[in-house]
């Protein structure tokens, strides 16, 4: 997996091209990816037991299909949404692409948050501004992920769709891309490898979701984030979760009739931001005493459940669901911080602590079910798994052996798991979060600068902010006063909602997962924030 | 070709589907499709010599086509977009459509002209006002095609490129599509039977043709016109005509390496308004003594040029040049009313008359070449075409026989034509133009509300204002006056100008073709204006 500088795919690809008459052996596989979607959103139990948010949900069809999938009770993505979209297309850790943070819609503009504006406004601001006066924005790959090399501030990388679409699938992009900057290769599926791309742009979130709205396309509406390609329904109540589902069927009409298999990477823009409800179904969730952002989150979170439904019908109806690999998972933690939302900031995810953006378990700990017609063992499968892994798991799935790819990829195939072998990835696989950024312009202790690593039951959690006074506040107490705040240990079994920091009580166990983060982010050369007070770059855990 | 009333089209068209394994036979085709380029607005000789006007045109590569295909002297289109395009797609000559003008971006909204403000500021107006306080605008599908039934004001038809899906061809569309209003099925491309679409929305026109300025998807600029699809040029100097043209042959990839034939719909926006230069080539124009306008306009045709060299070098590049027909065509002919186009309005199609809009020969007599490898007679030929042909003729191309259509379809194959045969259609078949429609606020005499049908070397023009007058003015001598005014005849092989209206001198044959005129848009219950001064259509030809 580690051959680097090759020229292209062409030459170690040859497979399909012309081979693909036989009928079809390899399984379709839809990717069903839902946005800043919460752990708890659903009537699925991924925990050991069901919380009360879950009991707020109607999710009938994503019930369905966990009936008969593999459930992952500790998958894990990460805290926002390119760094996960990213990992999931190069089967790389987010640290190591240096792509940490989401992707700004125009190229060359980093997203971190600076003091001043809100990053809806327009365009994210940019700029060196800090968080406490402490740090500054590190120097990561703003511009995304890149097929061709040479693009600045880009990971270039072979895309997992190239992959799929050099072994003779059909590849679909459908819904939201984020994985780049308008203005840089990046940014058009068509050059990852997609056949057909409908509505995938350097969006990270839909202007609207109503096609009354035209989706955003309206002169006073208007955007970069004004969703394209869905002009059929403008001026009519359909709502884009529904307008992308019917685009997204429309689009398998020819790998089906060709017998060919297709790969469908259908991600919804839902439930993103803007919370706006979803008049299909809202109104239940009013009448049963819900607040208006609760009602609006959950009817989105409903529609996502219809469009899942409508796909899985659609497959039977064609008679191919035996032969089709059904991915479900989300980009991130739901998000407990936006106030349209409605309910209580910041406890959205419980029991999880914090939501999107964080490196605690609310931010990071997302659904994923995988169901594999006929192979599937359907149980709950609780081995710690990351976003990286579905690069080679898809590939995997497909069938496709001896890969090669210009990037390092750090990604396991779970498929092991899936199939329920006693091989796969180790419960004990140390997991790696790194968000080294400052995500809104106020502060967010809980959110702001944190990296992580999940090493089986253990979770450490290195705050960046505490780590950079460590060796540069004024005082020796001041340092260490922030050198003993710098590190939390949670053990995850026993405390889900990371209440109990152990760190004091296991400092060998402390010690160890910090080294362990360290040398990862080490090795990975990973973008660390710059001390404001010493221009320098934050120390890695191990360095404090 | 005249079953009418079918559910649709999967029963009647079982063919391709799994069949399509074997090696390919049938021919890829592309589809090159400009707009508002103009007869004689190239060096390709049309007529029967080359003209002033083809002397100011750097076109080597249309030059390069013309060498080895069918050139076609009197190939048609409709005045203006929208009929032309839609009749490729149903087969049906536009006045049978009943979509006889522009169709506009916003639903259920006639793009006919009034009196009030310019069709450009936003969206067009729409109302009842009329040209000389005669007409007030017929009513005709304002919504465009529908590829189902019961969508108020649509033609319902079954798609040229359904049948080619059918039979197993990768069908894709890139560029201007403009068949539809947004908020309709017809406005997408996925609907007609398209497997990719890029670009293709409601827009008939480009809000921008530079990547600089993100092709109108700005702020500032943004209307219903922008261009979708293309994120990866934003910011970029890419010009839209080379954007697309990438766009396209990207899309190829899929179909050749895997043997399957392909549809390649590529429509320019180039050369319709807005003309900007194309800085790539507009220096040498404006260095030639050109006007800005005629500079910048001759810089877009060049970028089509470049745009057709792009791919046929890439056909020859991927082998397969020699199994792919090229159809080389345009929408309507030269705008000559636009002063953004320079040089003297109402003179830019000379020898033609007129542009744009207009149905003497500047309006409808367009460029159309056609290339089928190893089948083609490369020759001139003076038999006259038309638009409607294009999907009989493309079928026929596909080797797809048998079909059935829920509309009846009113074009011939000239695919014999373009095999040196001596079957196809006779050159005394009559070709009927229709447009009964004002185009701009302002009166425009030899455009607004003009029929028109030829027949071998005759044409009739219907002035359908004097034939409005002719049964309501006043008194008799302003009857008499207007019948006299409202038939012209004119002898295209003498009078390629339509400078001798013969109409006094060859009564008879006036009336004959007044007869066969009115004939056919009886028949195919053609709109006509409605006469102000009596509430009732306006007259055929043979009624006045």
């Amino acid at each position: 997996m580690k051959i680097k500088h090759l020229a292209g795919l062409s030459a170690l690809l040859p497979l399909a091209a012309c081979s693909q008459k036989a009928p079809q052996q390899q399984p379709n596989i839809i990717f069903f990816l839902v946005d800043d979607f919460g752990w708890v959103d659903s009537s699925v139990q991924y925990g050991d037991e069901l919380y009360p948010n879950n009991l707020r949900f109607n999710t009938p069809n994503m019930q369905r299909l966990s009936e008969r999938s593999t459930v992952f009770g500790n998958a894990y993505a990460c805290a926002v949404s390119t760094p996960t979209r990213t990992s999931i297309m190069t089967g790389m850790n987010a640290a190591h692409t240096r792509i940490t943070n989401w992707t700004s819609a125009v190229r060359d503009t980093p997203s971190d948050a600076t003091g001043g504006g809100f990053w809806m406004a327009e365009h994210s601001g940019s700029g060196d501004a800090l968080a406490g006066d402490v740090l500054s924005r590190p120097d990561w790959n703003i511009n995304g992920i890149s097929p061709v090399p040479g693009v600045p501030h880009t990971q270039y990388a072979n895309s997992l769709v190239q992959y799929l679409k050099d072994a003779g699938y059909f590849t679909i992009h459908v819904g939201k891309a984020h994985w780049a900057s308008a203005g840089t290769p990046g940014v058009n599926a068509y050059n990852h490898g997609f056949c057909v791309n409908i509505a995938g742009t350097m969006a990270g979130m839909p202007r609207d979701y109503s096609g009354l709205k035209n989706y955003g396309n309206t002169k006073e509406r208007w955007n970069d984030f004004a969703v394209q390609n869905l002009t059929e329904y403008y001026g009519t109540e359909t709502h884009l979760t529904e307008a992308l589902t019917k685009e997204a069927l429309k689009t398998l009409d020819y790998p089906i009739k060709h017998g060919q298999p297709f790969y469908l990477y259908l991600a919804s823009y839902a439930t993103h931001t803007p919370i706006q409800p979803d008049e299909r179904f809202a109104q239940k969730y009013r009448d049963a005493g819900m607040d208006e952002g609760q009602a609006a989150y959950a009817s989105l979170v409903e529609g996502v459940d219809v469009s899942l439904g409508e796909v899985l019908d659609f497959l039977d109806e064609k008679g191919i669901a035996d032969n089709t690999v059904i991915i479900f998972m989300t980009d991130n933690g739901g998000n407990s911080e936006n106030i349209q939302k409605g309910g209580i900031p910041h406890t959205q995810n419980k029991p999880l602590r914090e939501g999107k953006g964080s490196n605690y378990e609310g931010g990071i700990r997302v659904p994923l079910m995988i169901y594999y017609p006929g192979k599937t063992k359907a149980w709950k499968c609780d081995v710690p798994v990351i976003c990286e892994d579905m690069f080679p798991t898809i590939l995997d799935i497909a069938g496709i052996r001896g890969w090669k790819a210009v990037q390092d990829v750090d990604g396991q195939s779970i498929l092991p798991l899936v199939i329920g072998g006693r091989e796969g990835p180790s419960p004990e696989r140390p997991l790696v979060f790194h968000y080294p950024h400052k995500w809104k312009p106020y502060d967010l202790e809980d959110i702001d600068f944190l990296s992580a690593v999940r090493v089986g039951e253990w979770k450490l959690v290195y705050r960046i902010i505490d780590g950079a006074l460590a060796v540069s506040a004024g005082s020796e107490e001041e340092r260490a006063a922030a050198r003993e705040r710098a590190l939390e240990l949670y053990n995850l079994s026993a405390d889900i909602g990371e209440e109990n920091n152990l760190a004091s009580e296991y400092p060998e166990k402390t010690a160890e997962l910090a080294r362990v983060l360290s040398e990862r982010l080490r090795a990975w050369d990973a973008v660390m924030p710059v001390v404001v007070a010493t221009g320098k770059p934050a120390p890695l855990p191990d360095e404090i």
